[in-house]
């Protein structure tokens, strides 16, 4: 990677402006709300469509690496030749198609690509290997990063202050990447949970910083097993949630003695896995 | 349909029992917590697996025909032969398969089917046809039916009172179903948004009730562009949900004349689309 040219982005706004009718205590005001932004984004692997996903645009250069890479078709920055949104998608398409070519010197092995294939046509399944399809092949947690509770308390209201479209609409999910020291370092809002798992971990993919060691990710919402994979794949050692988590979730958790924490509310917290990683500073 | 022993469902509970250590102000103490339970379910259709959902055990056979509805690959129940859990799946499998079989005698036309099919293998679509397929073929709304915003006040907190398994665990999604006299028809729990009103979109199939008219379709969450679309593939006149909506959600909306109410809390709400469908009572 390195050049910067190679990625290409066209900016949408995240946000609309729409009119609407506000009702209180039986009088209604009509005004003006803003929205957040859902729109399709199509992601094409050497002109080939891998995937459909319903996103907010901005930062589809990242979901599209990250998503390719939490999904196990490229495990390695350097397998990318190009990646940027499609020029002549068609009307409708516009700003909603990321191409990506694979590199023809450093060429993804090829298995999470056929394994994607495979999961997305969804054929003749078994309920064995459909389980095994949902469970990708996870990096072993080699990080042995220790946390802080005092200081995880304090990562919900450093979220809040830095989730500038939240703010505007009130229904937008975030993502964020916090230092072992409690800074902020990456943060992507999406109507998607997923979406900005994979914003987050696309970034630091197209930086070449992966493993992502001594971090800890924080969500805005629920902490689904499909967010503790996505973390394991891009070897996360702590996930922390506003919500609860899911039974999967907790399993797959302790399994790779990943830090899970749930109900992160203040001064509040439920430790679900990986409690030998948590250290008074 | 008719025959209830077309219908078997295997009992999983929703919710686990786990240890987990609690964290308040500064000292730790090891308790119990509830756990949601996400487990994933392959919906079969005439031997072949159509898709995985990951979903919270409970009314599987209401969200396996919920699913195959919504995606329009069915229309009617009696294009149900059978519909069941698989009973020899695997080990792990376990309760997590459910096979449907078509009716020899009503079979389903088969064009959706062959569209689904196009979408979930995800070759070849082009940036607007990928828009396309996720607009699904949508019923005319012919009901005209209007709702007392005062009652919609009143339903938040309804649902509140008969969520069961979210006061255990604090991390569920629920679609309920509201008469326009403000009864609670019908409720249903999920670790997904699109599975719980698939479950009660599934379970109104079933008894045959669809197209559902002069109902108004609570949801927990956010109101998102799938969440628009599986209602309107019910003919559900009237959509509310607790938090905020996406802009092609309101798009989709207004194109139908579908009432949309977000952020409904309590005595405030904001009408984004269908305001004459409001009505003082």
């Amino acid at each position: 990677m390195g050049e910067q040219k190679k990625f290409k982005a066209r900016f949408m706004p995240p946000t609309r402006k729409v009119r609407s009718l506000k009702w209180e205590a039986g009088s209604a005001r009509r005004g003006q709300d803003y929205l957040v932004v859902e729109e399709p984004l199509e992601i094409r692997l050497n002109g080939e469509a891998v995937a459909v996903t319903m996103r907010t645009p901005g930062q589809d250069i990242a979901l599209a690496a990250g998503f390719l890479f939490t999904e196990g078709i490229l495990s390695e920055a350097k397998q990318i030749g190009s990646i940027a949104h499609c020029p002549n998608p068609g009307k409708e398409g516009e700003g909603n198609v990321v191409e990506v070519t694979t590199s023809l010197t450093a060429p993804p092995a090829g298995v999470g690509w056929q394994r994607r294939f495979y999961l997305s046509s969804s054929c003749g399944i078994c309920g064995r290997s459909s389980l095994d399809a949902v469970r990708q092949a996870l990096p072993a947690a080699g990080d042995l990063s220790r946390f802080d509770p005092e200081l995880l308390s304090t990562l919900p209201e450093r979220l809040r202050r830095a989730q500038e479209v939240f703010s505007k609409t009130g229904a937008l999910h975030a993502a964020a990447l916090f230092r072992d020291d409690g800074e902020l370092e990456t943060i992507m809002e999406d109507v998607g949970r997923h979406n900005a798992v994979d914003k987050v971990i696309g970034s630091r993919l197209l930086e070449d910083r992966i493993p992502v060691e001594a971090r800890v990710l924080l969500v805005s919402g629920r902490l689904s097993f499909e967010i503790v994979q996505k973390s394991l794949m891009a070897g996360i050692p702590a996930l922390a949630g506003i919500s609860g988590a899911s039974s999967l979730a907790v399993d797959l958790a302790r399994e790779t003695k990943m830090l899970l924490v749930g109900f992160l509310r203040g001064p509040s917290m439920q430790v679900y896995s990986g409690e030998e990683r948590l250290q008074k500073g």
